[in-house]
């Protein structure tokens, strides 16, 4: 029998269609396994030595050896740039438009083209949280950025051209709607209950326990009860939060450790996947906030939204959210 | 400079990204040309002779031939099956969930393997689309059921396995949330003007002509303004109704004919793309409504939604609205 299941935090419902399931174990062909990803190749732009295909450095990191182990530069395609006004509807017209105005980053995680979280030190891993941190308390002190996003994209079905390991952090001049959506059901629910949702989740997960895959002193790490794709995972910090910048240099050190782990599980057990990564926060100006709790989704592309899930927003998931945290917790 | 853009219906903002936009013939390699799909494939479930490969027929047309030209039958791995009860959170805990309880139908337009709208005539596109509207109807009739979504999905970037041209049909037991919030701003704007939205952006994009594909009697094809993807296109009828259900015999004829008419184009202007096609309508129970207006969306799958989309819910769209229109009107 199927079931829908809803997100007691989005209030999203989910299809978890069991007459068309497969087992975890039946994912693990889909992953990428055996390709060897060199660990220099000289067209890459991220490589070192192409340090001018990209622009200047806004931070980077040098090791000892003087040479640098992490940069952050502007994309070279912005899909925002940091031009222009953030005045919107100037004639209150029936087509609203702005000035593409925000900042768009990407963070050369490396110089080597093939070490990303899952193959890399918890030293290394930290210094790319780090780097979150910094790029997104920088970004978020603009007064014209309404949101600041730190993502990851791993691999072609995650959308990404480049193979050189790297995350990227977007500052809009807007609070899109689906944040609004998100916020305002975290609002209502903390109207009726005087709790932040998140918080409520943590506790109610841990006492269940079947969809735990990691557990650690600050964070938790979960299959969502209410899974879109099979295999997504949050990362939930146990302190309440609202804003990602809010985050302390302990939790920040585990934070690297968690996501090391977790993706060194997920290379081990699936292959080397596509995933996209996302840090969820408040809006600029929201920190402090009772009814949020900032958290990290993780999304393997493993299988592709079709026009049931563009038209109605509803996932059809194809994997039991409590059987893929079985698996993932045993590996 | 890249520009934000927000949908008047539905309030989403997208990027139009003109930092990295590609011009509309720069996508004509993207989709698969030259490849050649046989008219008969013997291990194809919906090809004549293995009818006994699907669950019986709900409804079927037959040719003068006295063979079959469609079927409607079950899908033989539904999402959802009429069974259950639509009883959600009986103990009212954290954890909401239901009954899989929905159907999922298959419609094999054609004993064809390869003649999918664009390369078939306009009298069996007629077929295909009465066959949607018939089975919307009895489906919408099942008090059981709150939403009924016709969509289809063509080539493996949007999500199908079957090559053989079908289109589906899914009753669910709720109203999804992502529905939900496009009928709460489409009410929002009937309160505020005393009018359909879809019917003053008819009127609007009519004015200013700039995103028209295509104009015929009964339907406007345009590119919205703030498209979310390269070449999404919405056929949108001129008279308001709000459920699919609606719609009379005259407008199903021209609607066949402009759905054939717009895919040929898009096969003739992009090779055999990847697409999704969805018809968008009011939840059962809210037909004669005044603020919403069915359409349907057509969704080419030529990029990758990455990370920054599914964190915020904003597409970065690589293409000019504008300039897709142009490139697609003069086809």
């Amino acid at each position: 029998m199927p079931e829908i299941r809803q997100n007691p935090a989005t209030k999203e419902w989910v299809v978890i269609a069991t007459e068309r399931a497969r087992r975890p174990e039946e994912f693990v062909e889909m992953g990428e396994t055996g390709r060897k990803i060199p660990v220099y190749s000289k067209d890459c732009p991220f490589c070192p030595g192409n340090e001018a295909s990209t622009p200047p450095e806004i931070i980077s990191v040098v090791g000892s050896d003087g040479k640098w182990s992490l940069r952050v530069v502007p994309n070279k395609f912005p899909a925002l740039i940091p031009e222009g006004e953030s005045v919107r509807d100037g004639d209150f017209g029936f087509f609203r438009s702005m000035d593409g105005l925000g900042q768009h980053e990407v963070i050369i995680e490396t110089p080597l083209h093939n070490a990303s979280f899952g193959d890399i030190s918890d030293d290394k891993a930290l210094e790319i949280v780090k780097a979150y941190r910094t790029r997104y308390l920088d970004l978020s002190s603009d007064k014209r950025f309404k949101l600041v996003t730190v993502f990851r994209n791993q691999g072609k079905e995650a959308g990404t051209s480049i193979e050189h390991p790297h995350s990227q952090i977007v500052a809009t001049p807007v609070v899109p709607l689906h944040i609004r959506h998100r916020l305002e059901e975290a609002t209502r629910f903390f109207d009726n209950h005087g709790e932040c949702v998140f918080c409520r989740m943590l506790e109610m997960e841990k006492k269940d326990g079947k969809r735990i895959v990691m557990d650690s002193e600050s964070f938790l790490v979960i299959e969502p009860f209410a899974s879109r794709m099979p295999f997504e995972t949050w990362i939930i910090p146990n302190e309440h939060h609202a804003s990602f910048g809010e985050v302390g240099d302990t939790e920040l050190s585990e934070l690297a450790r968690v996501m090391n782990r977790l993706l060194e599980k997920f290379n081990r057990c699936l292959g080397s996947l596509s995933y996209n990564l996302v840090v969820r926060t408040v809006p600029v100006g929201e920190e402090g906030e009772d009814y949020y709790h900032w958290h990290i989704q993780l999304i393997p592309r493993l299988t592709t939204p079709a026009g049931f899930e563009l038209g109605t927003g509803v996932y059809i998931n194809t994997s039991l959210p409590e059987a893929a945290a079985k698996f993932l917790r045993k590996a």
